[in-house]
């Protein structure tokens, strides 16, 4: 089978491209080709026989979106976007690449015709919900996002939901929880120190907490979101009726259990390396954010959440070995 | 003040055109000029010193709707549509009037810049939402639509909140809901049965009732339809928030509690031009439609219900009254 995943050179895109590299199958199927596209060649190497095509560009081109449709993969990951902060900044940037990339996707789609019907898994966001909340978000919570970015995913939801209903393509839509622990450098996002809080006291670095502790948020690992996408690029998907998007299983901790568990995984020393420093600004933003959510849907359809946050660090701390060992 | 309508051909445009030139004014601000746009030119008859500039076209166009919002107008109606049952049948008609036409208004406002922040009255359809539905559909609730047109008004919706969010434009989404009586000829629209059982009989024709008399809808007169239109354009929107999508209020009423009221205004003969012919596929199709809604945040914020069903049919006879002593 030939697999395209859009997005394949960021920490999901390609994590989910080396898994399915190792694996040498989708589900039951045998691998032919992964096409690896993204705005840069995503550094992948071959195995098991897998034919890689890296390819660089742009999906706000609609003629560079037919071209990788043209090759009619089986199975199309969708992970392509401008992220939240430069949406809200970037406006055009923002409808350019995360809505009218995703229709260019869909309509390349319907344009092949001919039972053309591939499989679709389009990563959204729990973004696509805003404030006010309930107590738990549930998959049939109204969608009014508060940023662009979250804006453009729910539109992206609507066109998965219309396009697969008129029978154009089998998609559906995955709202991944905010990754934690992301490995690398601290960035600047305002939600960057869910990771940082873990990643760099692990590394003997300090890090700053710049919310309070009884900060509530939904998490899932980089592991948990590749088993998210392959789940979805292999179940059944008549399951799930109309309502083709999901809000996938996380874990809802508050920074204080972070911390607690990153104690009892790694010791005081490092839950020392964690400089509590409020910092207004990233609190309001994190204060307008969802806590928790209700994933019964993905849950019954097979979805698993990660067993709890000591799992979550010590899969990190496997994870940087095993790179330290590679390199 | 200039006021743009888009879709000043249809029923409820005409009628709004018709109410703005007789009135002379938008809430407390005169008139200059009534800018009708359509994809015909839209008959209207100036009166009160109002400049009335019918123009025909198509706002699939992005340059047509450039020039229409060049001229600036204080506050834009935008009225026009391709109709559920023609954009279920006309995929891509349907997306490019209902979602580009939308967008390309919201895009052109936006060039404007330099503090140009019209206010935008969306006419949105309670086809955003799909069953299975709660018992009353809140405004809350989840938009998952069964049909391209729902998709559409749901993109416009997210959209017309976003460019809000962001200060280009003042918006207000308001959900129209089942138009009855509508006048005129039948049509072949599922829900055209809705006017039809009233209209005929008091035009002494036989109508055809495809459906049981139990089925319940959600109903607003053209007067009503007006009022809401004419509310959304003068009142405060700084109270509904960044959600700007509401369901207007309606009379949720039965087919039988229909023709109850038919025999109080007009009388048993009227009643007996109701012939029951059940339609199995227009009666499939109806059943999919939502019945009762709790437009509550609509009631808040001033918009007021037809006040009875009776009350329907009466301004019907007193409107064919008015339009045949015109003629």
């Amino acid at each position: 089978m030939r697999i395209l995943i859009i997005g394949a050179a960021g920490m999901v895109g390609r994590r989910l491209a080396e898994k399915l590299i190792a694996d040498g199958r989708l589900g039951s199927e045998r691998i032919d080709t992964i096409h690896a596209f993204d705005v840069v060649e995503a550094p992948l190497v071959s195995a098991n026989g897998i034919e890689i095509e890296a390819q660089a560009g742009n999906i706000a081109n609609s003629q560079t979106v037919e071209g990788l449709i043209a090759q009619k993969p089986d199975v199309v990951f969708h992970l392509a976007a401008i992220v939240s902060g430069e949406a809200e900044v970037e406006f055009e940037k923002g409808y350019d690449i995360n809505m009218d990339g995703t229709r260019h996707l869909l309509e390349a789609i319907r344009h092949i015709g001919a039972g053309y019907r591939p499989r679709l898994v389009f990563t959204s966001s729990i973004a696509v919900f805003g404030a006010p909340f309930p107590e738990k978000i549930d998959d049939h919570f109204f969608r009014a996002p508060l940023t662009s970015y979250g804006t453009q995913k729910a539109i992206g939801e609507l066109l998965l939901a219309d396009y697969t209903r008129k029978g154009f393509v089998d998609g559906i839509g995955i709202r991944l929880p905010t990754i934690v622990v992301r490995p690398g450098k601290p960035n600047k996002a305002a939600s960057g120190f869910f990771s940082g809080i873990i990643r760099e006291p692990l590394a003997g670095l300090d890090a700053i907490l710049p919310v309070a502790d009884d900060v509530r948020h939904w998490v899932a690992s980089p592991d948990a979101a590749v088993h998210f996408l392959l789940h979805a690029g292999t179940m059944d998907l008549a399951q799930l009726g109309d309502r083709r998007s999901l809000t996938m299983p996380g874990l809802s901790v508050t920074i204080a259990e972070m911390i607690e568990a990153l104690g009892r995984v790694a010791g005081n020393e490092a839950v020392a390396h964690i400089k509590r420093q409020h910092d207004p600004q990233i609190a309001a933003i994190v204060d307008g954010w969802p806590r928790d959510f209700n994933a019964q849907r993905a849950e019954e359809a097979g979805f698993k959440a990660d067993q709890d946050f000591d799992a979550i660090i010590r899969a990190h701390l496997a994870d940087e070995e095993a790179r330290k060992a590679k390199s």
